[in-house]
């Protein structure tokens, strides 16, 4: 598949060439963004949202693009992140196929699509491009970034990357490099759309498509996104009954659970790009805030400076982004000097939890959004 | 591939034709077995180890077959299940490719292999498999049977089936129902086999094979064999030397954690027959004690009849059968009527902590069996 961008998304150029942590550059590359509420004139009311691996710019409805966004309930006027007061942008991952540029964009120096051409892609990119999304919108410092999920390593990054970038920070079942049971699951979601013979090195068409290797890769994902506890609840052992059932194919569907997979794996496959598939989560393996400090994460994370609060948030249940690693970001926030709340949630619902669990996750990001003060730190600094 | 059997194998041939749970039968079936230790007078003294998916029934090593057994610290003089008191005998699973009857056997009625010809294998397909072999070594009641994951769902299936035919008895990471986190995982791994051309519909060779599907099954296995927590310490994010990487492979492995999947995928590929896999797989989604009770586990375990005393040792750090459903277990063995002691064992090494962490199971089994009465309740009551 091509790029799929939503309606309403607006584009930025990256500063051109845009140099690259691993090694080569972009030209030309563009970063899609959504925008909610008013900049005002201090423009001290900003606040950053970056997503995890696969949602896109579209977080929220607007008057452009009234369809529900991917956190509808978080965003908007008199929501948690309440539009009436913050001016809210969502930007697109850079290397995502959602608008942003990545794997599955034109290459300007060919003329066609990069596929592996596309350099090498860490989330200190995704950073970078974020801050000059920020600046270019005339910004310089963000009154809050939100980061979930592979969002919440980019926002690590940003931070430490771009010292007093923001001033507040919300990280939500994110973490501060990846560990190995991760990097095993994602490791073998790669595999299974590099072993589909149709994915041929990058080189597939629409038609020519590894339907089945994304198929499994986004099973996978499935299952370490929610958790054993919510789907004993959900789907028990449920049978599919008769008409839902192949009897015919060997060893086919018999389950609920087996069902609700294939939807969720057959919506996916085809909305999303493999190139970008693989891009995208192996930066992720790649990330670790301790790198260039012999491995140690909380010297990494202590390097973050300029941020005055932060609410953290994991999910018990999260077996992808497991607990202790939101513990460890908010002991680093504390040691950095950082007036850190950190909120373990009992959800149900495992890594995704985020998304669903509005019960849990509104009043604890409305509260910390509610008590943060509107001034700009960095004037008040200077003055 | 087609079977293979380790030396020092015993067969017994099972009651001609076999009837099989879900319908057909078996004729002339066969079940490979090894034993340790002698069988006392009385035929009273017989321990009964249940395997897990993947083992053969070379627990342990013998003066037939000195290689060490996949148990080897467990059973044998002066260990935990101690040969110089018990008669331990280990069968292989009823369909598997390890010496007993399954897919990858010749169908007596074709002179071809069975594969996707096999009838539908059950659970209780095993148990009664595994009685069938008690009662032909002349043994009317087992002073206890022991099951390991997939053997802890047939030991209790063969609680139930089989009155009184064990006293006691130990239940290991085992599950009294599939349930749907765990359901999940084994429909992937199962078409993972299945959307490998080379599968087939199970017609497969040693030439052309389906490696790749094998391949990701298993190493979906062992991810959820293990736990984060175990690799965190054991791997973390130690990266391969530049000469155990392929760098022209793109988006090959990077990390140790990568290279233990594939060379524990490697060693099994070729070593387990993909229709077996499949097969065996399927067995355990369906298995539910609970199933002629309208889906009440607890009432089905108090179906069990005539065990004295059990341990039921559940791993807290084990995704694939969690920890609840070896305390659902413990519950209803004790509402039977059973003296039942419900050990959870802190381990790190998730579901395969029962093969590795001697420390702690080596203890609480020989705790159990040394104060375990070696008279024959049955003779008692009887009498």
């Amino acid at each position: 598949m091509a790029e799929y961008t939503p309606p309403g998304t607006r584009w930025l150029h990256l500063p051109s060439p845009f140099p690259m942590k691993r090694g080569g550059a972009l030209v030309s590359a563009r970063m899609a963004y959504e925008t909610w509420g008013q900049l005002d004139a201090g423009k001290s009311n900003a606040v950053l949202v970056l997503t995890g691996m696969s949602p896109d710019a579209h977080a929220a409805s607007s008057a452009e693009n009234p369809a529900p966004g991917w956190w509808e309930w978080m965003i908007g006027p008199g929501k948690p992140i309440d539009t009436n007061r913050w001016f809210v942008i969502c930007v697109n991952a850079l290397g995502s196929c959602k608008g942003s540029t990545g794997p599955a964009s034109v290459n300007p120096s060919t003329g066609d699509l990069y596929r592996l051409d596309f350099p090498d892609l860490s989330i200190e990119d995704g950073a970078d491009a974020a801050a000059a999304v920020v600046h270019a919108l005339g910004i310089e410092q963000l009154a809050c970034v939100v980061g979930n999920s592979m969002g919440g390593m980019t926002a690590l990054s940003l931070l430490a990357r771009h010292p007093a970038i923001a001033r507040s920070h919300i990280n939500i079942c994110g973490a501060a490099r990846a560990l190995p049971f991760s990097i095993a699951i994602r490791s073998l979601q790669r595999e299974a759309i590099r072993l589909d013979p149709h994915w041929n090195n990058g080189q597939y068409s629409e038609e020519d498509y590894p339907e089945n290797g994304m198929r499994m890769a986004r099973k996978l994902g499935v299952i370490t996104y929610r958790s054993a506890l919510e789907w004993d609840g959900r789907f028990g052992r449920v049978r599919l009954d008769s008409e839902r059932r192949d009897d015919d194919e060997p060893f086919g569907m018999e389950f609920e659970v087996e069902s609700y997979l294939e939807a969720h794996a057959r919506r996916f496959v085809h909305r999303y790009d493999p190139n970008t598939y693989l891009y995208l989560s192996r930066s992720m393996d790649w990330f670790d805030l301790g790198e260039p400090h012999a491995g140690d994460t909380l010297t990494g994370l202590a390097t973050i400076h300029g941020v005055q609060r932060a609410l953290v948030i994991g999910v018990k249940t999260d077996i992808l982004f497991p607990i202790q690693q939101q513990e460890e970001i908010a002991a680093g926030l504390r040691n950095a000097g950082c007036d850190t709340r950190f909120l373990p949630m009992p959800s149900p619902q495992g890594h995704d939890a985020f998304l669903v669990d509005e019960e849990r996750f509104a009043p604890a990001v409305a509260g910390f959004l509610r008590v943060l003060p509107n001034e700009n730190f960095i004037t008040e600094m200077v003055a």
